[in-house]
């Protein structure tokens, strides 16, 4: 049986969920990973209100759309960051308060809390999500941070981590981290680091989004082979590469859609991802969670892009072998 | 007539300038871009001191040596950079001072046009150096900075440097800020923007180092095709490429020397730089300068390093063609 | 709203227009880019004859087609060729005459003046075609031609197309000049120098055909980037290399299809041209015109291969972001 | 015993022989192929005065140079060239006459059957050489040349060669057409077409420079495995391809030292030959002639180019195996 | 009219016939090639028992089906390997018998006989298969073969397959040797080599399967050209490499199906074949047989994977050209 | 210090040791990897004479060489290989005797026993060869071999070498068996399996030799990462791939030397493989053995070429950093 092809809600927020949904059913989707901002889904609310969470699945059933996976990024970002004015616009206005680092980072540990009760509400085993990372401004940049600033920004993550996780571990859920630049776990080797700083505790794995890893020069396939155990969720989305000796890949600071980038998201099957080696690396690993597609193409209209991808998607996913009849 | 073949005395402040200058010259060097910190070179010394600078001089010239270049790296990183704990390892105690964000980059500045003034007494006409990036710690990561943010930091950036480019006019010496990652100025499309935001002002030009465009995909030829009249210094410094699936381009907060990188450093001629394209770049701009030999290199012996390093720079430097004969 | 997907009929005037109409509409063609010879557009009769221009719309839009571009490549190749015995076979008996070659030169300067005035009867505004050169004999051989001879090719070419370009622009048409080998605008720099010879005039500027520019390594997108503002016309051809050591670029005077050449035409999908990203090239700069199939391939069946071709071509036109939403 | 390295004079003929031979000898060649132009040598002055062959020999020998080859590329050229303009500068004024197409081409002809009778009374048994091309004006441009007009072309080539490769043989010299763009013979394919169409005469063979094979994409070795036996020269020079999606290979009216161009020649060693492999073919065919060094770099300085250029050959030509010890 | 595309029984002798012939028919296929092993088709019994070819034809036209090819690689494969344990799951008892090597070897040749007699019965002029390899066993190894070993192992084969071949021509049934590893013809140069030591008798041909060309590196469509004349049957597999540095292309000793290999086998379309190039190859050699899809894919479900593979390879065979119209 | 380079001698068994050893010095060796084959090493001589190995001590001592490694490949290989007729050549008619597979197995066990014991008389602690393959013959062929085949070629090596191991550990001797195709170890998946088939005992290693593993795809740094601690001794030997879709990477029977091979041996530095990522990658795992030059080139000759392998490996040899300053 074919995995469920599910839609990622965050880059759609400016509609509401009721928009969202019908046009979701008609695209082909099965399903939302749902963003906990906007008004897809909000943590307070579902756990003050009641009825809320099943006001929720009902509008999706009505499309035959499931709720697959909770999605967590902007809240999770500000628990480990250093949070500066940016970090505003991602936040509600209880999480950011006066806008005090520190202040704020507890405020979100606590809303990340929040979502995992949440989310074991709505019946939803997996939280996808950022963390933020004590170490990011520090990359590729100079001066290079000393050996214990890097031990110290692993040590000050678990701190941070380890009780949202015992939360997590309570309601039976489990937070799937994204590797993505801005993470303490952005390639294959800082999420092994990541992983291992948390002693490989149980409630905590991985989103692979390949789009964030080729740019880098990582192969998607590798990180599903390292982490067999620890794919709990995926994300499909592609890019491209775009290289002619002036175009570099940190971009210059130029945003999505410029063609004078090294390297810019793509719609599924229109970038530079294996995704034949990808899915079939899926397979190896026996992973059978949705397949969520994050749209992002600056070059391609939204909506009838977002079709193409559904049945692109669907196409991709090949059955693996059954039976172990041998040649 | 070839360019003189220097060595950057950065890498070599564990060695007194004594120490340093014979060895220089013995492995074949023709000349130092002096260092502005260790004791190779003291902007508070040669401005208030009699005779430091001709000191300075006659130690160099002992060994036939010349003193091409200032390199002024630290301090001008603390000019535009969000100071922490990292700098003050960088920063002279009369720079660092409390260690108050604003404060310290006033501090940094200040010091900057001090140096201008020393170059002047030691008759160098180029200052090599960083400049520090408000916009840095938001590179590649999440969220990511909206256009204003983008702007602003441009905005902040002129207002700290012109008051110090002003000096330098006075003082009748150039700044090469070095193309880098860390700085405003850290690829081909950066590097324009800086110029711009400059208003392309004559005192402010680039030191080229191949090592840094490379990894980034960026053919260090093309930068010197963009700006021929504003290459003011060159480093010649080689870098490789490892990416074999696992290894990623941002280096998983993982040391150089590390064998998992995705790139590293190397002495010139054991990467992967296109040092024949690379000259004769410099050839077709007509760039007449040193070339400096930064020397780093995880991997090999740095004093026999070092010397072959030499070497290299010399037996590379072909001559460019000097009539206009015809084939 | 997508681009209309057309035929040039160029490549089947073996077939009258009676028979090409309702087999292009039967593909799937929404329109004719109409050749200026065989029986598919005659200039004279156009220009002479009542009513010529409405029967041949007419005939069209009986198939739903409409006629969107003229092609006058054969006539206007002889205006600043050498001409020679190769080309009375692509001309009017009226205009090769006695073929002495610059009488040729001036009468098939006065047909494309000609051909202006039949557009604008016909209702066109774009004209594709050919210019020919004084050059092209010299390319890539021996004795390479001087710089005074390369300067009088472009003086001699700029005092034959003004006179016809002043026509073109009375008639409110514009020439769009197909950059291809044997033209004088033949890859990306001679694109420059032409349009630099003509001081850049309004009515002028370029038919792009990928293919063209792909077997001598040019990237079609960087020509689509250099001319934002000239492109007027577009072909969909292929093209693939096959080069193995043995076969070379220049083809060893090899017809098309022997499998020793190093290049060939392709039906559109089946060569190497990277279709994704020339149509979001197209969509960068604007160009809203249609994609015109030039149908070439000399190892596939021609009516099933231009059937399959406009299916492609739709396929390809992805639609471009519309609302400027952001990540 | 290792090959001879000579200097191929025809890049130096602004520098008379007496200049010429000197240098040559302090650069470490052990020869010269003499140009048939300039004062080098003068074929009728050799056929006319006594001992003009003896002291030009003798000239040389005071240098330890032998005179190892003769070339005549320059007349050859317009024996089957459709003469123009240009061919004027590089022609005897005996030889170029009144310019009348026709006439020319006889006068080359004879011009060539000189040649051979000069070089025997050299003492040189190889002639290098171009032969022109009626096809070169035609090559991939358009209009394309039917089938009917590249046989016509092969036959006028041979109706002109065969009695002048008659008097070669009567003279006991053979000639080494260069496979070169602009002449019949430039690619693999040409090659052999033209040696079939000169029915595989013993008097006929080839030069190679792989300078010409390597930028249309044609290994050089290739052309040596597939002409065991008909390589009678070898010239040594380097290209490189610099192809960047702006550049093209036809390199765009563009003189050599333009950095825009998509290849251009470089010193052996500067560019992209895989020289190992080279040498390898040479051996394993068995060649045993000079390897003449043709001297054309636009970005360097010529006389220490050429005097690295002999070191760089030198040091490339490896020793065969010369047992058939076995592993 | 295109090539009909039959299913190879080889893979699916685990159903029988009855089973697996109605499942062919419904995925699409036009015809089978069939096993001469399991109950697909027995030699001996079309042989002896009345009417048994006539049955099997039957139950295939009750599904539209043909019977196109006799496929005979197990008991081949005995005729000139070194037959061991290996080979006994691969031969019918009567064959294999007391398993001694020479005896199996001329049982096998027997055997070989009869198939080209049932064959014949069948109404088919192809047989392919497998011939074994006296040389296999010191592939790539050590000791290395002498030369005389080598030219030893031709003679054997050709003793053992002569008069097996004469057999073949009185029959009128020729033999589709598959190049193939582990066969004397396992690349370009052992199947010229084979070709030549049978004196290039008429009977015998060969099997092109690219995916055994492709991982050893062998141009598929160059094997093509070379024996334009000898193609007489194609099996359609895919294959892919996944190189990374640490899996090589001897595999290990690792099944299909593990990652940690450096090829392996993928349904056509899944892998790195070039399709495109393939295709025109054979249309370029006029190759008008069947394509049989050889289903070997250890990554994907196999009747689904046989069905998508049927609709692959009916899109992949374009129509070559059939007019001769110039362009 | 730098590593010794010395040369491997069983390339040169056909001159005896005392005209080896005086050339080996000359060409700058410092040492012999001694073959034990020809008159080189004679084991049971060494066994059985006294003074056998202090004479040959003393021959090396006279040319300023050590003995610094044994070579007993030949014999190893008849340990674990199903004997047959082409390793005769190879074995002393001791060891052959009669022929009989297991009892030449036995004999060749014995003589690798013996061997131990010869070098300790020597003083030498590591001894290189082969072991043979009870596996080889089924490589990549058909077909091919099950699981349980594999598992019991395992199970048999281990029989056979783990007593001889034993006598290598109470000598204080280690085994270095390379990595070689022909052998049970021939790439890094297999290497692995190899050692824990015999559990890691101490005594036994790698001898890693790039050129086998290059033309297989495998990355020699890979496997020096993998076993940091069981490499134990190195050859240098290059090799390059010449794949042009025609040849293959398994060679067709051709020798080396022959030019339509798909790979062939090279004298260091004329081949493919990235020396500069290989010493430091020995460099990273701190081996300090010898480098043992094993010259093989099929294109070279033999003497000149053992002396410029010799001068390149010691210029290859960069000294690792020794201090851990900082940058």
């Amino acid at each position: 049986m074919p995995r469920p092809v599910i839609l990622f809600s965050g880059s759609w927020t400016d509609l509401s969920l009721e928009e969202l949904a019908p046009k979701s059913g008609e695209w082909g989707y099965q399903g939302l990973e749902l963003a906990c901002w906007g008004d897809h889904f909000e943590v307070q609310r579902a756990l003050s209100e009641e009825n809320y969470c099943e006001k929720k699945l009902e509008l999706l059933s009505r499309q035959d759309l499931t709720a697959a996976v909770l999605a967590a990024h902007r809240v999770g970002q500000a628990v480990s960051d250093p949070v500066d004015a940016r970090h505003q616009a991602l936040l509600p206005d209880y999480v950011w308060g006066d806008g005090k680092r520190e202040d704020v980072q507890e405020r979100a540990a606590a809303e990340m809390m929040a979502t995992a009760r949440a989310a074991q509400r709505l019946g939803i085993g997996v939280i996808s999500g950022f963390t933020g990372s004590p170490l990011w401004s520090f990359i590729a940049g100079y001066p290079a941070p000393d050996r214990e600033t890097v031990v110290q920004g692993f040590r000050d993550f678990t701190r941070q981590w380890n009780p949202i996780l015992d939360v997590f571990r309570d309601c039976g859920v489990r937070f799937a981290c994204e590797i993505h630049p801005g993470q303490l776990a952005f390639d294959l080797y800082t999420a092994e680091m990541t992983l291992d700083a948390l002693g490989g505790r149980e409630e905590f794995g991985f989103t692979v989004d390949p789009s964030h890893l080729h740019w880098q020069g990582v192969d998607p396939v590798e990180v599903l082979r390292r982490f067999p155990h620890h794919i709990l969720h995926v994300h499909v989305k592609d890019a491209m590469l775009s290289l002619n000796g002036r175009a570099g890949l940190l971009n210059s600071h130029l945003p999505s859609g410029d063609s004078r980038r090294g390297w810019d998201y793509r719609s599924p099957g229109h970038g530079g991802i294996d995704w034949e080696a990808f899915i079939r690396g899926l397979n190896e690993i026996g992973y059978s969670g949705p397949l969520s597609v994050e749209w992002k193409d600056a070059g391609m209209e939204r909506e009838s892009g977002a079709e193409e991808a559904c049945k692109f998607v669907k196409r991709l996913d090949v059955e693996p072998a059954r039976s172990d009849f041998k040649f």
